[in-house]
C-alpha cells in the first residue's frame, strides 16, 4: 500500500470518528445518514432519473414503447402495470391484512402495489422477530398451551380488525387459530401479537374472529364438535355428547386484552358450525354462523362408511344459527350460565327458552354468511347450490315474532326458509363468499369456477337490484374475496382481492408445494371488473383477508420513550439509560442490563458461573426510526429482535460452560459486525 | 324453500356426486377444475380482457394515460412499472436465492417482478411447510443441535447454489448459520431442506457458504473467535487460546449430503474471518477469507476499554487470508490433520509449513473478497476505506514463490501489499461487496453512501479499466449487491439487486420493526443504471443472494411417485396405495398407514388407549400439481404438509386421552372443511 493511500484512509477514519464523537453516539456518524443525508440521497434520485427518457407524447416515454414492444405487454398489461407500480417512496393506499393459515402468522400487504409489508408473528415462534425467545413473548405463547403442552404452530383462518360503529377504527386485529381453538389479540401500535387465549372447552374454530361492531365480543364458533371440554366420547355417541359452541369473548378495549372471566359460550349441536358475521345497525346484538354437517356424519370409511365429505352432503338443507348475543350477556349476567370447567356456557335449554337461539335453512355445505352494509340482509353462499340465498333480517325477526316454530333434535327453533328468504341469485359454480362496494353490488367468490361474480344488492341499495351482473375468472380456485372496508357499514369499494387456493401454472416452479395467487381485482364502478395483479404467496396460506385505508393505521415510529415494554406498552422497570448499565449477582442469580446502540453493546462482556440463573435486559436506547439491532447467543437459543426504545428480558440457567460470543443480527451500521460481546460460563467443576 | 329450488339443488348435487364417481376419486369432481377446465378459464380471461381499452396508440391506451395523468407517474416510473409487471401466467426470467437472516430461511424471489415465490425452512421450524413436524423433518433440524441442545433459529447469510465448472447448476443450495455455525444442505428438486451440518468446534460463521467451482466442498469461515471446541477460556488468554478456522465441508453430489468424515478445518488466528470467495479457472484451487479484527480486540466496554467496533479499527491494515485448498486435502489425506472433537484440523504451523496458509495486509474493517469472472483479480471492499482494493491472483502467485516473507505473531507469512497489488478505484463511502457483468463492470454497494457504484474492470476485461463510470442512489445503506449469476465464471448482467438493510420511509407504516428494501436496478448495457423497483422484505433480513436464469432449475412439479420420501428421493417403504391404507396394533404399539386424497383421509376414525406409541404414515395419494393436503391434529401439536405423491410419518405417544379431530388445513376443494376425521384416546383409568 502506498503512504499516500495509507494517510488516505487514515484520514477518512479519523474524520469519522471525530464526527462520531461530535454526535455523541459512538457509532452514528458511521452508522446511517440522517435525515439531512436522507432528503440529499431523494434529491439525487430525482436529478439521476429521467436520463434518456425521451417524451413521446402524452407521458410515454419512447424506451417505454420499446419496453412495452420488447415485452408483448397488451393494452389491458400496461394498464395493469400502470395501476399497481408504485414508485419508490411513494406509500400504498391500503393495507390487507390477510391470515397465513397453518404458518400461523398474519400477512400485511400494501395494495395496490400488493407487496408483503409484514409478517406479524401470533401462534408460530419466529426469530427474526424475537417472537418466542423473550420472556415476554414465550408468555404470550404459552397463554396458548393446550392442556399445559406448548404448540407451537397456529391455523389461522379469519382476521377481524376492530370497529367502531360498524367500521374499521385501525387499533387492533383479531385471530383464530383453527387447529387448537384459540384467539390472539394483536396491537395495531406496533404490529406485534399481545395475547393469546386458549377456547377452554374445544379444539377447533372457524366462523371467528368477527367482532361485534364496537368490539364488545370477539366472535368465536367451533367447527369440529367434541365433548365440551374435549374428553374421550365414542364416536357413537356423536349426537349425545358431542357439541359445538359459539363463544363471546369480552375485549377490553382499555386494556387491550380480552377477558376470559367476562366471556361466555352458547352451546349449541354438533352441527359443524361454519364462518359467521356479526349484525350491524338495524342487526345489531345479533350474530350469524353457518353449519354444513347438520346430518351429523361421522364419517367411517374404513368400516364401510361414507367419508364425511359425503356424508354431511345427504341433506338438501343445512342450517344458519342465529344467535342474539346481546340477550346472552343478560342471561349470563342474570346468572343462568353453567360454568364448564371454569367458563360460562348457556346450554342449549336455556338458550331456547331464553329466545337466544334460533335455527333457519339454508342450502346445504354454506361457508359463508355475510352481512350487508345496512345490516338488512344476509347473504349465505352454498358451495353446493349455484345460488347466493339473501335472507332479510326483518323478516327473520318477524318470523321469531309469530313463533309456532318446528324445532330441531335439541329443541332449536327452526324459522321457516321461505318466511326469511329476501331473493336468491344465481351467480355460478360454488359460491363460497361475499363481500361489498360502494355501489350496491355484491362480490361472490366461485370455487368452481374460479370466478368471482358481481351481482346487485336489491333495494334500498339498488333499484335493479338482486341480479348477477358479470364474472371474472381467476387463477384458481378462489376461497374468500376481501374488498376496501368490505365487510363493514361503509364498503369503500375500488378495489378487491381474490384469494385463490391454487396457482398451478401462475408462477416459476420452485418444487411441489405451490404457492397460493392472490389477485388484485379493480372493480372500480365505471368498468368491466378486471384483475390486475399475481401476487404469489410462499410462505402461508391465507385465508380471509380484510382491507383498511393506510390513514387510519396509526402506528408508532419509534417506541414513545427509551425503555419500552411493548407487551404492557409502558415504560419498563428494567430499561436502562446509556452509562446506567451494570451487573448484580444475588447468590447464584445474575441481573443484567445491557444497552445497545450502535455499534455496541454495554457491556460487552459477562462472565457468570456454570448453573448460575441470568435475568439479562437489553435495552436499545436508539431514537432513529429503523435503528433496530438484534441480540443472538449461540447454544442458549436466544435471538432478541430490538426495535429503538424497546426493552427485552430473557431468563435461562447457564448450564453449559463456555466461550459464547453474542452479537448484533441487525445489520445496523457500517461496523456492525464488530457489534458482539463474550459471554464466558466458567465450569463449575 | 320452494320444491323447485330444493330439486334444482338435489339435481346439482347428484350430477356432482356422479361425476366424481365417473372420474374415480371420490372428491375430484367437486375438487378442482381439470385442465381443461383451466384452460377454458384462461380463454374466459383472454375473452374478457381488453374491454374498454382503446388503443391511443403506440400500444397505449387512452385509460392508460388517464392513470398516468391520475397517479403522476414519470416517465421513469411509467419505464419501471413496464419494465418489471408480469402478466398473469407468465414466468419470471430469474429466480434470486436471498438468505432470510436470522429468521433462519431462505426466501425465493422471482425477477424482474420482485415476488416472493417461496420461503424455504431451513434452521427454524415452519408449519406451513411442515417443517419440524414430521419425524424425518425434526431429524434434519435435531442434526443441527449444539451440545445436544435443540435450536430453533438460525441466522443465514450467505447461500451457495451449487456449481459445475464455476456456473450455477441448479441443483443444490448451501446457506449458514452465522450464530450457531452450521450449514444446510437445500435440494432444488423440491426447494426443501436435507441435511443440516453442525460445526463441532465454532460457534459462529460468516464467511460462508460459498462452493469451490465443482461444488466439490462448500467452504465456511468462522467469524468471532472462540477456543476450539467451545470451551471456557477466559477473554485474557484470548490470543493464546481463541482462534479461528476456515472449514472446507466435503460434498458429496450423488448422495446429496455434506460427509463430516470427509471434511476438515485449517486453523487461523481470532482475527474476526470475514466473507469469502472460492478462486475459479487459474485461481481454482484457492480461496480467500477477510478479517476484521487482526488487533484482537476483545472489548471490555464497561471495564474502560473502547467497544470492539473502535478496538478493532485500530490498525489501518487487517488481513486477507489466502488458502490453497486443494493442498490442504492433500495434507489431510497425507495424515497431518489433527482430529479434535472428532473433526480434522490442520493446526497453524502445518498449514503454513504446508504453504497453505499466506496472509496480504488489505485496507481495514473490509467486508466483501470477490473473484472477478475469469478468477484473476480479487476486489476486497473496505468499509472504512472509500476504495476498493483489486489483487492480482498472478501476482499473489509470484509473491508466494518468492517467499522471504514477513510473518504474523502466529508465524503466517505475509505477502507484501504493493507486491499483490493490481489497483486500487475510488468508489465511494462504505464500499462492502462487489459483483460483475458481461460487460466487464463491477458493481460496489456503498453502505455509507447508499449507492450503488459502477465502475470498470481493467484488462483483459476492458481497455478503459480500474476507473468509477457511476453512481446509482438506493434507499437505504445497502449491504450486499446481485446481479444476476454476479459471481460465477459467466456473469449474465441485465439486473443486479440491491440488498438494502433500512428502508426508513420508503414504506407505509408497519410499526417500529421496519420491512428491509429490495430494490431492483436495471444495469443493461445501453443506458444508466436506474432503480426499477422496491421490493419491501417484513419476514425476514436478507442478506446475500444469488440470482440464476429460472430454466436452470430443474424442480418436480408433483412427487415422481405416490409414497414418496421427500428426505430420501426415494420410494418411502411406507408408502400407503389407495384401498391399502390399514392400523396395526403391536403391544401399545399402533402403527397407522393413511391415504388423503380430495377430500377425506382413510381412516378417518382411530381409536387408540390412552399411553399407546403411535407411529402414523400419511400418503397424499394425489398426482394433480397443486393437489396439496395439510394434516393438523390439536394439542399433539402436529402440522404436515402433504403434496401431491408425498409419505410423510409423525409418531407420539397417545398420552393424553381425549377426543381430537384431525383435519386438512390446505383448501383442497369445494367439500375440504369436511376432510377431517377423530383421534380417540381411551382413558387409561
Amino acid at each position: 500500500m502506498s503512504e499516500e493511500r495509507g494517510e488516505e484512509i487514515q484520514n477518512l477514519s479519523n474524520r469519522r470518528f471525530r464526527r462520531r464523537t461530535y454526535l455523541g453516539g459512538l457509532g452514528a456518524a458511521l452508522a446511517l445518514p440522517a435525515s439531512a443525508a436522507l432528503l440529499s440521497a431523494c434529491n439525487r434520485l430525482s436529478e439521476n432519473g429521467g436520463t434518456e427518457t425521451k417524451v413521446a407524447g402524452g407521458g410515454i416515454s419512447a424506451s417505454a414503447e420499446e419496453i412495452i414492444a420488447r415485452r408483448k405487454l397488451s393494452p389491458d398489461d400496461v394498464t395493469a402495470a400502470l395501476s399497481t407500480y408504485l414508485p419508490s417512496g411513494r406509500l400504498d393506499d391500503y393495507l390487507m391484512f390477510a391470515s397465513g393459515g397453518q404458518s400461523g402468522q398474519v400477512l400485511v400487504i400494501g395494495l395496490p402495489s400488493m407487496r408483503l409489508l409484514k409478517l406479524i408473528a401470533v401462534f408460530t415462534p419466529e426469530p427474526w422477530q424475537g417472537y418466542g425467545f423473550s420472556d415476554d413473548t414465550k408468555a404470550v405463547l404459552d397463554e396458548g398451551k393446550v392442556a399445559g403442552r406448548s404448540i407451537t404452530w397456529g391455523d389461522t383462518h379469519h382476521p377481524a380488525l376492530s370497529e367502531t360503529d360498524g367500521d374499521y377504527d385501525g387499533q387492533w386485529l383479531f385471530i383464530n387459530d383453527k387447529a387448537n381453538s384459540r384467539l390472539a389479540v394483536i396491537d395495531l401500535r406496533d404490529f406485534s401479537t399481545k395475547q393469546i387465549v386458549k377456547n377452554p372447552l374445544l379444539l377447533s374454530n372457524h366462523g371467528g374472529t368477527f367482532v361485534t361492531p364496537n368490539t364488545e365480543y370477539v366472535l368465536e364458533g367451533s367447527q369440529y364438535g367434541v365433548p365440551l371440554g374435549w374428553e374421550y366420547a365414542p364416536i357413537t355417541e356423536y349426537k349425545e355428547k358431542y357439541r359445538g359452541m359459539l363463544t363471546c369473548w369480552k375485549f377490553d378495549r382499555q386494556r387491550g386484552r380480552i377477558i376470559p372471566e367476562e366471556s361466555f359460550g352458547i352451546e349449541v349441536p354438533p352441527y359443524g358450525q361454519d364462518l359467521a358475521d356479526a349484525g350491524k345497525l338495524v342487526s345489531d346484538g345479533w350474530a350469524f354462523w353457518n353449519s354444513f354437517n347438520s346430518e351429523m356424519a361421522t364419517g367411517g370409511d374404513m368400516q364401510g362408511k361414507p367419508p364425511l365429505e359425503m356424508g354431511a352432503s345427504q341433506r338438501d338443507m343445512d342450517y344458519l344459527h342465529v344467535v342474539n348475543w346481546k340477550k346472552a350477556v343478560d342471561v349470563v349476567k342474570a346468572g343462568k350460565a353453567e360454568t364448564i370447567k371454569g367458563f360460562k356456557v348457556i346450554r342449549i335449554p336455556t338458550a331456547v327458552s331464553e329466545g337466544i337461539l334460533y335455527l333457519i335453512p339454508e342450502p346445504k355445505s354454506p361457508h359463508g354468511v355475510d352481512v350487508t352494509p345496512k345490516g338488512d340482509y344476509l347473504v349465505v353462499a352454498g358451495k353446493l347450490d349455484p345460488h347466493v340465498t339473501v335472507y332479510s333480517f326483518a323478516k327473520i325477526q318477524q318470523a321469531i315474532q309469530k313463533g309456532n316454530y318446528e324445532k330441531d333434535d335439541f329443541g332449536i327453533p327452526i324459522l321457516p326458509f321461505k318466511d326469511c328468504l329476501e331473493a336468491q341469485v344465481e351467480v355460478g359454480l360454488g359460491p363460497l363468499h361475499t363481500q361489498f362496494d360502494d355501489q350496491g353490488y355484491a362480490y361472490t367468490s366461485l370455487f368452481l369456477d374460479s370466478a368471482v361474480s358481481r351481482w346487485s344488492l336489491g333495494k334500498p341499495y339498488r333499484d335493479d337490484g338482486w341480479k348477477a351482473i358479470e364474472k371474472v375468472p381467476v387463477q384458481y380456485n378462489v376461497g374468500h374475496v376481501a374488498a376496501v372496508t368490505g365487510d363493514t357499514v361503509k364498503p369503500l369499494g375500488g378495489f378487491l382481492v381474490a384469494l385463490n387456493k391454487w396457482s398451478v401454472d401462475r408462477f416459476a416452479n420452485v418444487g411441489p408445494l405451490l404457492p397460493q395467487n392472490l389477485q388484485l381485482l379493480d372493480i372500480a364502478k365505471d368498468h368491466k371488473m378486471r384483475v390486475l395483479y399475481d401476487l404469489p404467496i410462499g410462505n402461508a396460506e391465507p385465508h380471509y383477508a380484510q382491507i383498511i385505508p393506510r390513514e387510519r393505521i396509526k402506528a408508532f415510529e419509534t417506541y414513545p420513550e427509551v425503555g419500552w415494554n411493548t407487551i404492557t406498552q409502558s415504560k419498563d422497570p428494567n430499561g436502562t439509560a446509556l452509562g446506567k448499565e451494570r451487573i448484580a449477582r444475588d447468590g447464584n442469580k445474575v441481573e443484567i442490563w445491557m444497552t445497545s446502540v450502535r455499534s455496541h453493546f454495554t457491556p460487552d462482556l459477562i462472565e457468570v458461573n456454570q448453573g448460575d440463573h441470568i435475568v439479562w435486559h437489553i435495552t436499545n436506547t436508539e431514537k432513529a426510526r429503523d435503528a433496530t439491532h438484534g441480540f443472538a447467543l449461540p447454544l442458549y437459543n436466544i435471538n432478541l429482535s430490538l426495535e429503538p426504545g424497546k426493552t427485552e428480558t430473557v431468563s435461562f440457567v447457564a448450564d453449559a460452560s463456555g466461550t459464547f460470543p453474542f452479537y448484533c443480527t441487525e445489520f445496523c451500521s457500517a461496523l456492525h459486525l464488530e457489534m458482539m460481546g463474550y459471554f464466558l460460563v466458567k465450569p463449575s467443576s
